[in-house]
């Protein structure tokens, strides 16, 4: 993937966390941004906590850009970005100071693993949107469970907090430490650990790279049943941690369907064996559950067992232009009833964002202009077959009033066309000004009212007010466009947004979690009946609060 | 559903537990057990404990049969059945006894809705099996999610002791009383509160019946997610307390991931609003999960949200006859290859239960004489191609060394036969003798090594040793027959057949749950770690232990 597919929607988060920051992308800067020379002028803006949360996405991406290359030299500093301790004014809790008799320790422990140089810890200490970090001064990298195992004994018994990191590709701050959390890595502990070609189920350690999964899957006819744009770095352990959602969910469900066995370390170093590969069990309480998209809050994810469907035979597009967002919706029923079983994506964009890919990258409309578009994947055994139903599918829809034109492609090249319209949407927004961004879930009959309604309620405001995402999954992005930064804007959108989508029992994160960002949101989306008992849980499994400190729930003086 | 398909597989459950039932059927004796007559009979032998454990099949279809005639009558009595606590010689645990002044403030909050007659409460105090009787002095039937969230307030302060209760359709004594636990029933909970027709995601109170729901839904082109046996009288709200499996879960997956949000009243009367009807919902941890399978020892469900997918348009059928089981294997992945997404079953059975098919039912195998069957279930969204794709498929197994015959049926009346030819074993094995049952799950690849090493192990002690199952879901049914009980035989089966299920991760309840009969085997299945946690979040959520006690799972007393 390119990496601007992850960074670009990434900013979003930053909106309406605290701090809020905002995106901006003057086309015209680009050429500037991509100077290494820009570095000193990030370090100066880095220092300006106002200017600071006014980040340039192309001047993210060169960041990342640099920073992967540099990971281990010590010719590239991040003092650009602020310790979250500072610009957030956390309080850190009363955890123990790492001393040289831990260090012995863990030297002991996991000889050559123990990494507490400066310089090779700074990419660990940030997140990938260079927007949160922390001051660790310990990496640990285990290879196996009973190494984490032990780790978690010692750090439990000595009240040193812990920070669990997977690729550290997530986008809400939970990857990376607050303070001086030790940072217990599952880098290497990459090894698959079986799978069976019958059944499907693979079985591996938790820091596997989620498209190194793939591509062991591949040849042997089966595929992963998550894809993200972050696959290149991800772990499966941290995919779990957060149950990521990503692009086959429409298709293959939640990971909390599809992870049928996990192994977890819990706070005191008691490993929690439910790594079983089976369909079918009903013998107590499923305490994996509990610990998918917990965040690390809860215990480390050491080993997944995952059932993985076959590979697709094939693979076709319809990118269709439809009068109303209620045709887009009858032509879901529609789909959802011919295409039926090889249905694998249903997007919409509005003609806001049509107009923005347009002119902003140049991208070519390949049907009658329309006020909405929707794309529809089919993944399939059988290619003769699903594009006949796909045949049938757009000539009954063309047939009728939903859908005014539309074009199929079966063919890498189109298909891939048809996809830039709606993946680089994300893009297109960040070159038309500053970036306000949304994602949320909503009952899919009410996906729509909320632009509708931000449109109306901006009014000339904002620049431009629109709407894309998972129809499918009932998954929103709004984004809301401006000339520049206006705090009188942000409130107008906020608590607004939260509590229209409160009101139809949505979801203020859809798939990315709390992490450090969104914990203080989250009473939005769950009852506080709810959060009392996540913070219960939270003190049953971890009553030092050493896991993941800071991150998912807020404590209860925070609330 | 005919009556013995659900009798007959639940007596397996007997087998294993404490005490260990078995169940024999001689054909000649039917005509006699089928005579009003026998009901002296049965009273005599339940009498007696000993052969009160030896249970006849036959004779249990006409009690069900008589019991739901006379549900509501004085002149059918239930005195055969012996009171748990006699018979399994269970300690009550301290609870409070109910009190005119508990049943007055109950009349006050129920008006009408307060079962005391002592006839009246007989079915419910009595499982569908006939195998557990409680002693419960009072039925509620609350109608709201408040009416429950009082009765368990105030049931919590008093430190009354409840058994919620759905249809009653449990095989492992989970749903009625043990003691004097007041019986909690959903059965006036029966709204529909949505339907969403677009996202098909189904919001319902807890006691809404299952076939009702598919009857709500087939018109509007859709069915629910799960099917099985007890469908004409299970409620949704038990489906999920028990995490009900069924005939679709090759298909749609288990509740796990349909199930998309929850009601729930945790113990102390606080009612846990989780009933979001999202896709993706990453706000905290999914508490909703915990509930899902605890068989009403967490909390009460009181409303379900579930996601229902499309009615398919066509079904098809493949009856095929394998040489080996490495045969059934090779072909279930070929099959998941050419069929791919309109896969929607695929079991296997071997010639044994073949053999007592047709033997004992007089059905006719309609293909070549073989070690082992196979029966491919197909539902998709157009007929044509799913007969294409079958056909293909079939042409290919049969012209390699896969298969040795087929056929295929797209009409209700062949596909029914076919059908029984699987669903007809279970009848057909208590024809044989006492039969030995046990339905666990295994890694696909180990599910029939168990059959052939009991075949070798058990020799002339057994009559018959077959195996079938859900080979798509790893199930396996395991079946032992034989002319008379004998203990030596039960004790050359377990725990041997536990010990083996165990050695491979397997499940020693695939779909049925722990119940109050198989609380004591969860070890077999789950790591001692798992078992104190799930301990632990027991007392967490129900500090004095008032919900559904004596079940799911052993008190630390008991390990």
């Amino acid at each position: 993937m390119a990496i601007s597919s992850l960074v670009w929607p990434c900013l979003f988060q930053y909106i309406g966390t605290v701090p809020r920051l905002v995106t901006r992308c003057q086309r015209k800067t680009r050429s500037i941004w991509n100077r290494t020379a820009t570095l000193s002028r990030i370090e100066k803006k880095a220092t300006e906590p106002l200017e600071a949360l006014l980040f340039l996405p192309s001047l993210q991406w060169n960041i990342s850009n640099i920073a992967k290359r540099n990971l281990h030299t010590s010719q590239f500093h991040l003092q650009e970005v602020m310790l979250t301790c500072e610009r957030y004014r956390v309080e850190r809790l009363p955890f123990a100071r790492i001393s040289d008799s831990d260090l012995t320790f863990f030297e002991h422990l996991l000889p050559g693993r123990v990494i507490t140089d400066a310089e090779e810890l700074k990419p660990f200490n940030v997140d990938w949107l260079k927007s949160v970090r922390g001051c660790s001064t310990v990496l640990l990298k285990p290879r196996t469970t009973m190494e984490v195992s032990q780790i978690l004994k010692y750090c439990n018994e000595k009240n040193l907090a812990v920070n669990p990191q997977g690729g550290n590709t997530g986008l809400v701050g939970g990857s990376v430490p607050v303070f001086d959390e030790i940072i217990l890595s599952t880098g290497l502990m990459n090894q698959i650990i079986s799978f069976d070609h019958i059944s499907g189920i693979l079985i591996c350690q938790a820091g596997c790279i989620l498209e190194n999964l793939n591509q062991y899957l591949e040849p042997k006819g089966f595929v992963m049943p998550l894809d993200l744009g972050a696959k290149g770095s991800c772990h499966i352990g941290g995919n779990v941690a957060t149950n990521a959602g990503g692009l086959r969910l429409l298709r293959y469900g939640s990971l909390r369907g599809t992870v049928l066995g996990l192994e977890v370390v819990l706070a005191d170093g008691s490993i929690l064996n439910c790594l079983a590969s089976l369909r079918k069990d009903n013998t107590g309480y499923d305490l994996k559950q509990l610990f998918i998209g917990s965040e690390g809050t809860l215990g480390m994810v050491t080993a997944v067992s995952i059932l993985c469907p076959r590979k697709p035979n094939a693979v076709n597009l319809a990118f269709l232009a439809c009068p109303s967002f209620s045709q887009v919706l009858r032509t879901f029923i529609t789909c959802k009833d011919m295409l039926g079983e090889i249905l694998s994506a249903y997007e919409f964009m509005d003609d806001g964002c049509m107009k923005l890919v347009e002119r902003h990258l140049k991208l070519t409309n390949p049907v009658t202009e329309s006020p909405f578009y929707v794309l529809i994947e089919t993944s399939g055994s059988n290619s003769t077959h699903d594009e006949e139903k796909l045949s049938h599918f757009l000539e009954h829809v063309m047939g009728s009033d939903l859908v005014v034109d539309g074009t199929l492609a079966s063919e890498g090249k189109k298909i891939k066309a048809l996809w830039a319209l709606r993946e680089r949407i994300t893009e297109a927004l960040t070159c038309d000004g500053v970036v306000y961004k949304y994602d949320i879930s909503l009952p899919v009959e009410k996906l729509y009212d909320l632009v509708t309604d931000m449109k109306v309620r901006l009014d000339t405001a904002a620049k431009n007010v629109v709407g894309y995402g998972h129809l499918g999954d009932g998954n929103l992005h709004l984004n809301v466009t401006a000339e520049s930064y206006s705090h009188s804007l942000l409130d107008a959108i906020e608590p607004y947004v939260y509590e229209w989508v409160s009101q139809y029992y949505g979801s203020i994160s859809a798939e990315h979690g709390l992490g450090f960002k969104k914990k203080h949101y989250i009473h939005y989306s769950k009852p506080k009946e709810a959060i009392l008992l996540m913070q219960q849980f939270k003190v049953m499994l971890d009553p030092k609060g050493i896991l993941n400190p800071y991150k998912t729930l807020p404590s209860k003086a925070e609330q």
